[in-house]
Parts: C-alpha cells; sequence; structure tokens
C-alpha cells in the first residue's frame, strides 16, 4: 500500500467521535485527515474545540487540526460518523449523495432496508445490499452501519449458534455508564444503583437482532425469524456490556457440541487477517464466574466478545453469558471494522 | 397481650444476626432476651464478642446481654437462626427436638417436604405442614422456613400472577453486595464490575420458587408445575435485589387486568395487621425507570417488593421488574414475618 | 403553640428545595405552604412541576401545591431559599425588602458584613446583626444565612476547640456527589475516581470559617484570625462530607481535656431542645475507622457531625477526622435550624 | 547483552507477586524463570497453585512453572520479594545471606539503617549503603527495598523541591483498594463510603519519607529533618492513590520557579534510559480538575507520577495534589526500576 487511506470524523468533538480518534491512532491504514462538528466548533483547532472525556489524555496527533462544518465539500472520501441521532439523518445523506462512503454508527439509517447493519464476523455478505442502495438511491457514495453495543455484543455470542436454528432469545443487559456518552448518566442516577431502563434500547436489541442474523436474499434482508426478548439495565460499571441469554433452538445439540462452535468460530475478517479482527472474536472462559466487564472488556484491545457459563436452560435450550466492549467492539471499533472490510473488498481502491 | 414474648436469636454474632437484631429493635411483640453464637463468643457480652457490620451502631439494649452457646438449655421458646449453613443442619434440629420453634433464615431445611418454606402473603396456609412435621420426625417443637433472598422478590412478584397459570418463568437477578454477607464480596472484586456468578444461587431460585407457589395438598406440597430459569448476577449495590422477570401465563390476561390484580394484592399478613406486613406487599410504580434498588429498597421499612416496566414479552407473555430488600423482606424481616404469622395463628398461646 | 407557622420555599422544584420538602415533612412548628420557583414551573402542580430527585418518593403532602412564581405578593413571612446562585441575589432581596424573613442556604450574601453566617451551635449571637442589617439596608426583612456544606462540617468539628484559641487549621475534604445537585456530576467523571477540584469550594471554606467562628463586636463580625487553608476532593459517596483536619492551637491542651471539650459540647439548640436539634451536636466515635459516610452520616437525623481518630499532628498540633451529612446538616437542615433558633428567640410572635 | 538475566519471585503467588508477573512480561532485561511461595503452593504448577486476581488472564509464560519453596538453593541471583510482612524478614534474610541480591516490596527492612530505601529518581546514591550492609552484616547477599505506595507518590512529588529546602509536608491520601491486596477490603466497608484510616500506612509515609529524602554521609542515611504529618484514607477507587500536599520550603520561590523544577526535573533513571523509567518522571497537569486516578494513574505503563493544582497555601507555603499508581509505581514497577538501576551499576554483570 502506497500510503494510508484519509479517513474524516463526522461530529468529532463529541465522546463516540473521541473514541474513533483514540482508535484509529496508528492505524495501519488509515490516518485521520478530518475533523467535522457542530458550527460552534467549526473553524477552531480541535483542542480548542473539544474537553477530552476519555480516561487518558488526548492523542497529540489530532489537537492541531482545524474542525470544519459537517458538509462534503472537501472532506475524504472514508467518512466515520459519530453523530448524534438528532443530526445524523440529514448530515450523512449529504455525505453519501455526494459520493462519500459514510461508515457510520450513529443509528438514523439502520433499519433503513437497503442499509447493511453490518457485523464483519456475522454478516459480511450484508454489503451487498450496496449496489441497490446507490440505484434506488441515486446516490454515488454510499451508508454502511454498525449495530447498537449492546446488540453487537448479543449477535456475535449468537452467530456462532445459526447452524443450531435459532428461534427464541430472551436477553438481559447490565450495561456500562459509558455507553451513554457524557455528560450522561448522572452520578446520582447511578451511584451504587441499578436503572431498569434505556431508553430506546429493547426494541433496538429486538429489531437490529433479527435483520443482523437475516440473509441476503439477493434483493434485500429476510430477517432472522427468531423471537426476541431484550430486558436493559443500566449498572454502576464504567467499560462493557454483560448480557445474559437464554435461547431456544431447532436442532438440539450437546454441550461439546456447543462448545465446539463458539472455539472454532472465526470467519472473514479473520481470514483476511484484517487489522482491528480479533484473532479468536469469541472467547470462551472455562471459569465459572468469567467473564466480567472490569477484567475482561479491555483484553484483545476491547474487540473480542468473551462468553461464559454455558449451561442447559430450564425454559428455553441454553443459557449463558457474553460481554463485550461496548464503545470499542460496540462502536468505535465497529465501525472501523467495518470500512476495513470494505477495503478488503476494495471499496477504497 | 400481657408481655412482650421473649426470643433467642441464632447465629446472632454474624451479619444476618446483626440484621434480626436491628430488625427486632422495638418489636411491638417479640423482645431479643436471649443470643447464641459460636464457641468463640459464648461467655462474652454481645458488645465484646460482635464487629457490628451493620451501617450505624449497634443498639444499645443488646450490647450488655452475655452470648450464649448454640444449644437449647435455656433458650426461650421462639428461636430466629441466622446460623451459617456450615453448621445450621444440627443445631436447629436440636432446638426443634427440643420443644422450640425455630423460624429460620438458613437454607439447610428449606427443601425438606416436612418443612415449610413460607411467604406470609403467598402461602400461609403451607404452616399446615407442621402437623406432618412434628409427627413424623417426633419432634416436640419445629422448623419454619423462609426463601432465599432473591426467591422472596421472585415470588412476590410471582403470587398475583397465580390466577392465571403461571407456565414459564425467566428471571435474571442483579444482586446486592450484601447478600454476601461479611467479609464476603471483596471490593476488587466487585469495584465498578458485574460478577455474573453466585454459587448455588441459581439452583435455589428455581426449586424454592417451585415449592413456595406449590400446594397444600393435605399431606405434602405439589410444587408448581412451572419451568423456572434464573441467571443471577452480583451488583455494585449495597442493598436490595433487582430481578428482571418474563413469564407464561395460561390465561391471555390484558394489560389492565394484570395491574388490577397487582393493585389489589393483598393478603393474610395485610388482613391481619401483623406489625411488619407492608400495608401494600406489592407496590407498583409507574414510571418508566423504576423500581432502582438506592432509591427504593428501604421504602416502606423494607418490607415491600417494588414492580415496574409491565410490558409484553415478544418471547413468553409479559415482562417487568420487581425489586425488593433482600437482607429485610429477604432475610430478617421475612423470618420475622413468618413468627408474626405463627403468632396469629396462635402458635404462641 | 396555636398552629403552626406557614413557610414556603424559593427554589423549590431544584435539589435542595426537595431536600427542604421531605426535611420539613412532619416538622412540629413549620408547614410547608407555599412553594416558588422558575417561570418555567409556575402555575404547575408541584407534582407535575418536579422530577423527585431524592431516594423514595415525593411526599404525597406538597405535590398538589400550585407552584408560584419568586415573587414576594402573598408568600408567607418565613421563606427558605434554595435558590441557585445565579438568580438568589436580587430574588432573596426583593422578599428581604418586601417584609419576610428570608433564610437561604444560597451562598449569594452569605459573605456581606450584615448578613449572618449562622450556626446555631457555634454563633447564635450573630443574630445580632439583623436590625443593623435592616437599618443600613432600610428592609423590612432580612436575612439569614447557613455555610456551605463542608463548612458546617469544619466548623462543627473547630467550635469546641475555640477556648484553646486556634491559631492555623488544614483540612482536606472528601465530598459526596449530592453536594452537586441534579444533574451534577456526571458518572462517567466520578465512577471510581477522585475529582481533586471543586470550583469556589476551597474559597468558601478558607472564608467562611473565619467569619463564622469570628466575634460579634456589637457592630459587626471579627474574623477569627486563623490561617485556614482547605484542599477539596469529590470522591464517589453518596452522602456525606469527610474532612481530616490539622489545627494549631495556642493553649496547648492535652488530649483529655481536648476529649472532654468535645464530648461536653453542647449549645444554644440543645439547650432550647430545638426540635431539628441533635441532642448531642459532636458525637466522638472511638472505634480506629470511623466516622464513615456511608454508616454515620445519616445517624441522628442527618443533623450530629460525627468526630473520631484524635491524634497529635507532627506538623499543627493535633489532627483528626470530622464528618457530617452534607444535604441535611450542610444544607436543609441547617438553615431550618436557624429559623428554630429564629423562633426561639421571638422572631416569629 | 548476551541473554536475558534470570529473576525469581518470592510470594509469587499473591496479588504482589501477580503484579510483579505481570509487569515483567516481555522485560527486555529480566525473565521470570523460578518462583516461590508457600509449602501450600510449592510443587504445584503456577497455574494450578495460583487464583489470577489481576484484571485480564495469567500471562501463559508462569502458567506452567513449577512453584518452589521459599529457600535459596537453585533460586536465581536477582530475586523480588514480594512476601507477606509476616515472613517477610526471616526468608529475605537467608536469601541474602545466601547470596542473593533481594529486591523487596516489603516493610520489613525498609527502615533498617543499613538498607536502602530506593527510589532510582530520588536517591540513587543510597545504594552506597551496601558495602556497610554487607560488611555489618557478613552477608554475600544484599537487600534493598522500596517504600509504600502512598510514601514513593508523595516523595516523587516532593523530590523536585529539596533545593528549595522542605520544612514541613502535610499530606491527606485517597488511597485505591488495590493497595490492600486480595480478599483486601470487604465491598461491604468500601461500597460508596471513605474509610479514614489505613492500619500502619500513616507512620510508614512520615518515616519513610524522611529517609528517602535524606543524604548519604559516607557511612549512613542521614533523614531529612522536615516534619511530616500524614492523613491517610481509602476511597472506591480500583488503581492509583492520590495525595493532596501542603509544603514549608525555605528559600520562597515563586509559582514560575517551581512550575519549572518540577518541569524540568529527571534523574538518572531517565538519564540512563533504564527500560522501566517513564520519560518524564513527574508529569504536569495544567487542568484545573487534574490529575485523576481512573483518568491518569495508568499512562507512562503507570511508572509517572502526575501533579497539578500547584497553588499558594495560607498556612504553609504551597498546595498541590499528586497521583500515582499504587501497585506499579507504588510497588512491582517500583522494585524492577530498583533492580534495572542496579544493573546500570554493575550489580549484575
Amino acid at each position: 500500500m502506497a500510503g494510508k487511506i484519509e479517513v474524516g470524523i463526522l461530529g468529532a468533538t463529541g465522546m463516540v467521535g473521541q473514541h474513533f480518534i483514540r482508535f484509529l491512532q496508528c492505524h495501519p491504514w488509515f490516518e485521520v485527515k478530518w475533523l467535522g462538528a457542530s458550527d460552534r466548533s467549526a473553524g477552531k483547532k480541535y483542542r480548542e474545540a473539544t474537553g477530552w472525556r476519555l480516561d487518558g489524555v488526548m492523542p497529540g496527533s489530532v489537537g492541531e487540526l482545524t474542525v470544519g462544518e459537517c458538509k462534503p465539500g472537501n472532506a475524504p472520501h472514508l467518512i466515520f460518523s459519530a453523530l448524534d441521532a438528532s443530526v445524523a439523518t440529514e448530515i450523512e445523506r449529504a455525505f453519501a449523495e455526494a459520493g462519500h462512503v459514510v461508515v457510520s454508527n450513529s443509528r438514523n439509517h439502520r433499519m433503513e432496508p437497503d442499509v447493511p447493519l453490518l457485523v464483519p464476523e456475522i454478516n459480511p455478505e450484508h454489503l451487498k445490499l450496496l449496489p441497490h442502495q446507490r440505484r434506488r438511491r441515486g446516490w454515488r457514495g454510499q451508508i454502511v452501519t454498525n449495530p447498537n453495543c449492546s446488540t453487537i455484543v448479543l449477535t456475535m455470542g449468537l452467530a456462532p449458534l445459526l447452524p443450531f436454528g435459532i428461534t427464541k432469545v430472551m436477553a438481559t443487559t447490565l450495561q456500562a455508564i459509558s455507553g451513554a456518552g457524557y455528560p450522561g448518566v448522572p452520578s446520582m442516577d447511578i451511584q451504587a444503583n441499578v436503572i431498569p431502563f434505556i431508553a430506546g434500547e429493547e426494541e433496538k436489541m429486538q429489531q437490529e437482532t433479527q435483520k443482523i442474523l437475516g440473509e441476503f436474499t439477493g434483493e434485500e434482508i429476510r430477517p432472522l425469524a427468531a423471537k426476541v426478548s431484550a430486558h436493559c439495565n443500566r449498572v454502576p460499571v464504567t467499560d462493557g456490556h454483560t448480557v445474559t441469554v437464554s435461547v431456544e433452538l431447532t436442532a438440539k445439540p450437546q454441550e461439546q457440541d456447543l462448545l465446539a462452535c463458539f472455539d472454532n468460530f472465526v470467519s472473514v475478517p479473520q481470514q483476511r487477517h484484517l487489522p482491528s479482527a480479533p484473532p479468536r472474536p469469541i472467547v470462551y472462559m472455562p471459569e465459572c464466574d468469567r467473564p466480567q466487564p472490569r477484567r475482561d472488556a479491555e483484553r484483545e484491545r476491547g474487540m473480542a466478545v468473551f462468553f461464559g457459563r454455558l449451561r442447559p436452560c430450564p425454559v428455553l435450550d441454553w443459557k449463558f453469558v457474553v460481554l463485550g466492549h461496548n464503545t470499542i467492539r460496540g462502536a468505535a471499533g465497529a465501525a472501523v471494522l467495518n470500512a476495513e472490510l470494505m477495503r478488503s473488498e476494495g471499496f477504497f481502491d
């Protein structure tokens, strides 16, 4: 490769934008060259426009970049979107229309029928929606999305079970505070507490899961015909969403079949050695009390999903626990892996 | 009533014992007069034998009591047991044999067929097991137990649904650290973390629930023929177990039927105005993000169970959240309410 | 007393206002009859205007009151102010001008030379500033203030030492999140963290302490001529500010002299049996690891200050730890005690 | 260098031992080849003998090593000691006697007059005690120690001020739970709480600071003649001790003099490019609310100390905040840096 691919970040001053910047530091393929934010920030240096909210300090490389307006103009071809849902619909569309590849973490376009809701280990073939998207919309560019943070964790845990025929899924989340951004959850609400509600989250988990695990028919995505029910809770954890899952499967596999499935699960990102792909996307932990968010979420650079406590479920068939880093695997890292998959398909040649 | 009924506490120096002492302060019917603990403590004043672990300080009334050995001898007729499971089997049996009424919070005898696993709002008629217990065992006294802390919370949430025919229950707990006693959970394990495992807890929830909701046939308890599955997690909350629940019901009630059931649910303890009975055993909270452990568990002196977020479940029929104070309604308060029920039935006349 | 004294609360919908409402529930002398808030809330029922942020639920008694504008008009004579500093100066002045007794928790007027910065156990004679205040300002009413939450805790710990001649005070605080109101501190900032800075807090502790411990000369307050240095930190504690203190004293007392001073410390509120006065304003805890915020702050209805770990200081003379409930003794309860002192002086006859 | 220097770890299965193992992974000079632990573990593989308590999982490299008894025998020349204080005195002495270089994190020998209490950035010349130690004790080997975790953080913050003449130091700590090892602090004690006491910690900070900042006279260490007072608190933070400090200085420097001192502070480890030396041992943070443990302690691989909020102190001369990672810079990393300094002095040639 001659040089790195220049990338831009929409919504660069917000918390998800900061996660993109941190995750892309030293990336072997991509280099952050352009930052877009609200009018309030445009024209300022990134260092001046941004209160750095992540642990540690702002990477030196981006501080001197001048923040631009969220308009296509002279932005790079590849754009990561960390835009707030309140503005993402219009801005992302404008960039796609103008020919950019928009790899978005925002929820706005996820459920549109011609937009891939992509998890490279699960449904890389959903990229085949893109010609339909371009044709139908008359865009020169395109939009690809990644799922909601808790949905990624859940679907990564379900993907190896697809061969057994998933018919019912019951999931309860214990979600980290970082999932709510900044200022996000007031400490008076979550200190030594549980909040048994996250607005819109259960609906997203239920619908997105069916689309992600669905099949590309040549024209569209046929959602997985499984019933999915989610209970979403916020807990006083910094990073890492834990999900307890019960599943019903058509085939009635034995425990060893299931474990083998998880252990052997690798997919396109591993086969193509995408730079952000974890060697094993799902790491099985045999200890009876793992995975745990503070101890495991950051392993494997936050890109693997950790799986444990597989045991029979008296109501459905099997139950288990799955954990992933919500702001890395569940947000910025997910989008970057999507772009890596696209590059490996020649999208940026 | 001429005077108060004298009571003793087995395992008085431990954390559950301390909860009994605190809960029984100023009780209108019962007065703590005797404390039993291990040989290490026996002979000392309670103040000297005990490191007080609860918030606040040791009630002055008990500090000067001399701790006795855990032997029947001159203990009062009514004995609350806060014994550790490692010693409860033998000691509780010895007291029952010697004629004491043992109202136990320990798990040891809970699942024995002739021992009531009592929740006064749910199965007061299970006390009718006691004549069978005495006859079969040849005891002069008897043993009554209360359920595991998370099981009480779950079953209180299920009890109003019994008329609709409960067939499947899926529960995920988010349990407070106080449930593990002292020293209990190391802070390095739970600080900003989730532990997705509590030894033996899921089995207890699954089995105890069926027994509690079961029917007394005249001879024994026929367990509820519902499938119950539990996922148990420890979270960094001080007091209050939160449980997310999905249920399948034979009758297919409407939301208003269910809410009416919860709102109207009162039972024997309320009708008899037992001193520790909350006016409404189940408090429905209409706010979308309640109940919450730090904000709600201590309301109603910790004896009510809080219920919220009733909504359809795509996999079973309905889902909701239920919360209760694990060391009060789930332990000491539960046992005291059991004893109050027994007194109202004339057990101590 | 024929009936209760009617009181109003300025800033009633905010978190401090909610603390006033909770603290005044069932108060034997005062009854909340009037609530003032911003234009946004005025005209609504309190229940509709207010998101209740305290643990538990809104007291039923106030929910149906209609919120008024923050204008004197038909408000009761006695007004508690929980106004935000951004608006307190003008509104409190308007009420005082119109003849109301404004007992304020806001910081705005605290350091004005003719405004009492009152802690009833320490400086009840500072009320004698009020005739000067009225004369100088030409007001029919008056303004009385209570100190900043961490300052009250510190000065309560210092008051018994005044007879020994305090010359230097070094204090480091570990302050609860509730001190910052709602939404207050974002959880991403304080979760498993320390923030070693609270805007303006160190200056307030340094200046207010000198005024509170100062002497009324017949005309004004002569500040205590002690050097005071404060380090202020926010820690992940819900309620209760802990302060580590080192002091230099002119007299060189022995440990037993100091302990006797603390043990015997009672003052006007105790002598007059004011309803919110704790029996002992300073509770000495002999245990080596107390006081602790979660275990002690709520004792004595949150109105006592807890003191422990008295030991020699190698740099100054003595060092110790002092703790108090920041939203009760340090805010709403402090103001109510001020009003009780004033009533005992005949202010509302 | 031909090959790596083989090292052993005493107390390898404990939490500090685990920190050594993690810190030494991939070390360019040292390789862990020998692990010693109690009789209970001796003879087992490390993987079987050890419950891994650190976040993440046990490094693969050591799991298959067989744990030995804590006896000199065939252990490597360079031994790191993570022994518990209850056994360290005898075992470390036996190893030194047998010719080993014992680089200890235990407190037992720290205050002995012929044992260096070494912080390579502060007092590398204290190594000159070692010939005296060997001569006086008749040992073939030697013992070198590093300070208590909170003392290292404090002394690193004080070292640049030595030229100004330090006469008084007042320090209050906010210490992380990891400082207490495993199981360490029960969660019921520290959850949403502060414990204003850590046994022995204040004495250690007061005495060790004087020795560390003392001068080698050719024969012994003359302690710094400054008065030091410490208040030690445990707070619900995972890693990183925060210390608020006030100092009195003989010279009366201006703020810019002090900042220059901190900014320019580098020492022997930096000059010799020791592998674990941070490029700048003290990192000044200009933000008003930094350093913070969760955000800063892990930066620079946990080996730098972070400094902020320099401002005048009304009681002494200046006050500031200093923060360091207690289990890295304050324990395992400190000992490894000591050994690196020794190697650079030719100790292991």
